[in-house]
């Protein structure tokens, strides 16, 4: 068994929302994560639900202001919601970059130095993650969905894509759509991956649907005020990607919603009842 | 008109949750405050419920963590959320004491020096606030609705109390029930009251019930795992106080839950819900 260290447990909607610590030999640090646990797994396991949060997030964001656990208890879904990046001092960094290291993880394994050692999210979150959770927590792990927010909503997206076969169902808040053309994440690409793009493709969402990866269904929600909308988000390029590869997306565009969690809160809901339809 | 700044407003649940300061007279510093305006107000003034927050807390904790927006967007509710104590440089304060000063005001009007000049919350509240609230939004203020958590779930049973012709509903979350003997609120009220304890009288909901103050109903959740039950809150001095004086209180005990707004936000719609009775 993974170890693992409970640092809260509270009471909420009467599930158990805490916050756990455990070492990780995939990041080689210490990572957080919180985990809603829904009352109807005192008596059967239940679906889990991924949540991967966007850029200068920790696993708290979502816990706090997501507005996830009433719903989550009705239904009975076990939500899992992870750090975004490896954390530590002993993990590099750029402190006055809030899109590149800490906070910025991008969910891909990077193969530059000095970032290699630590900065690998994507098996983190396909690999050493899921078996925490399976091992420690009452989850029916044949029904799985995945979600996120903005860097977090395409790592969902990238994510399902590559696990088809994990995954029933893939939603997402405000995605990035095509980071390797994106202001705010092109770098950050060719810092961890290097300069060659071709190494980016497994990492962007457009390219790995050109490259052939499908998933059956995808939801996004998208706010027309969000101001990362034109030149980071493209909702527009995984609209053309999809449309290209027939996979069908639900975009729904909403007036006047920024990036916020004031805009997550709002459609949280219905993305949990989107994935409970294909995971219960 | 009472000059107000927009800090920020983002549409949430159909609404929109703007954060405001101004310049507090009665206070003699700025204020911040939140304030949700449902949708259903683009079309007639609504009812306005007040949310008074406890120590350490500004306008953001509940606004951030509360969960109040889903219902109040359905229901057609305006709600405002201030700070809880005055704010700024100039403002005295005991920097390393959380239950006085900044984030610690206890809804009281100080007497003492040198913080009669800034703490002055029970008038900011029943006095300045509204008028800015009633200039500034679309409110019908003939529908009044007052609550709170801990200290501020304390405020809003004495202000409901001394003002029953002006709120119609009244609830709290593990209010403070009698501050002049807890041991987290009697050094407070020494310092900004003085010493002797009838001038605490006015803003102790046990004592004001006693010295004749009724509201018609209250409505009370307190979680079991409360760490500040025994000594902070006694709910129970609350229920004797009540019970002897015929105010019908609904005290709900919930199993294994704590303080904090997990606790909060599990029971919030019902809250709302409580409201909505009275004043829709």
């Amino acid at each position: 068994m993974i170890p693992m260290k409970t640092i809260s447990t509270e009471k909420s909607h009467g599930g158990v929302q805490g916050v756990y610590a455990h070492r990780s030999e995939t990041c080689d640090c210490d990572m957080t994560l919180a985990v809603y646990v829904p009352p109807q797994a005192t008596e059967r396991p239940c679906p889990v639900l991924w949540y991967l949060s966007g850029l200068t997030c920790t696993h708290a964001n979502v816990m706090e202001k997501g507005e996830y656990r009433r719903l989550a208890a009705e239904l009975g879904l076990v939500v899992v919601c992870p750090d975004t990046s490896p954390r530590g001092d002993d993990v590099p960094d750029e402190p006055d970059n809030w899109q590149f290291g800490k906070g910025a993880g991008f969910y891909v394994d990077a193969t530059q130095e000095p970032f290699a050692a630590n900065y690998r999210m994507h098996s983190y979150i396909v690999g050493e993650l899921p078996r925490l959770i399976e091992e420690r927590f009452p989850v029916d792990m044949s029904r799985q969905g995945i979600f996120g927010h903005s860097m977090g909503g395409h790592g969902a997206i990238t994510i399902a894509l590559k696990n088809p076969d994990r995954f029933r169902s893939c939603s997402a808040f405000a995605p990035i759509s095509h980071p390797s053309v994106s202001g705010w994440s092109k770098p950050a690409f060719e810092k961890y991956l290097g300069s060659d793009p071709a190494a980016w493709r497994p990492y962007d969402a457009c390219s790995l649907i050109k490259d052939g990866h499908r998933f059956p269904e995808i939801l996004v929600d998208q706010g027309t005020a969000d101001s990362f909308l034109v030149d980071g988000l493209r909702p527009q390029e995984l609209q053309t990607a999809c449309s290209g590869a027939d996979i069908p997306l639900v975009m729904r565009m909403h007036e006047g919603y920024g990036h916020s969690y004031f805009f997550i809160s709002t459609f949280m809901e219905d993305h949990l009842r989107w994935h409970w339809e294909r995971l219960k």
